[in-house]
């Protein structure tokens, strides 16, 4: 994330999130607080990630206000980061990736950990993204439009 | 990318996603090949990156299979870098990480590239999880189910 940014993020909202989010260690802890993990510690034990490094992706997602850091809400000493409502938002994002990576990465009948509806208990249908009239959109029938 | 995978990634999607395209690099190139681009040069005009880390990560993407490197189809003696089937299938993943930053991250009325629907001109409607009987989903009413 110290790399140059290059000037294509000034108009691509996609440059311009991956400067935020794209890094490794980011989207892992985005992954965690969107499945209720708050505290240093908790994250440092899910990702075994050095606390420097840990430290530095933190405050970075602060100051971008993806996340939020906060007194514990049960009173105790820690201090907690929760999701900002920027960041909540990223749970299509997350999703998008998990979906993908439980789609192409697992071979058949090898076990991976699955997000369900919590109503239903079951998994979260996958996500595509439809056209008004409610068809499938991909690249093909897709095209990008600079501005101006 | 040369980082330590974590022993959750044996199980977790979002973590074995990740370690294959979960950086900054790889996913302005996924960004750009899904938008048409194919060759090394016209990659590295678009990204601005190092000639020695576009062929790093573009090597690391064909040996993923989530790139294909082949003769241009066009008959002149360049390669091409097109997407197999499971690079293609990360439209949703680019369009979630577009669409979050379109909403959050350009002030009201700044300009910014648009996705559109080909057919219509429209720009292509936000996505979002649904649960099967079509109510939007988020972290609030789903739950990760870690397998055994």
């Amino acid at each position: 994330m110290s790399e140059r940014v290059h000037s294509s993020s000034v108009t691509c909202p996609v440059a311009r999130a991956i400067d935020v989010i794209g890094d490794r260690w980011s989207l892992l802890i985005l992954r965690d607080a969107l499945d209720g993990v708050r505290r240093f510690g908790d994250f440092q034990r899910s990702l075994g990630v050095a606390k420097n490094i840990l430290s530095d992706r933190l405050r970075r997602l602060v100051e971008a206000e993806v996340l939020v850091l906060a007194p514990a809400s049960d009173g105790s000493p820690y201090q907690e980061y929760t999701l900002s409502s920027t960041g909540a938002q990223l749970f299509p994002v997350v999703t998008a990736i998990r979906q993908w990576g439980e789609k192409n990465l697992f071979d058949r009948g090898e076990p991976y950990t699955r997000l369900l509806d919590t109503r239903t208990g079951k998994p979260v249908p996958v996500m595509k993204p439809l056209a008004s009239d409610g068809s499938v959109l991909s690249a093909d029938n897709t095209a990008i439009r600079r501005p101006g």
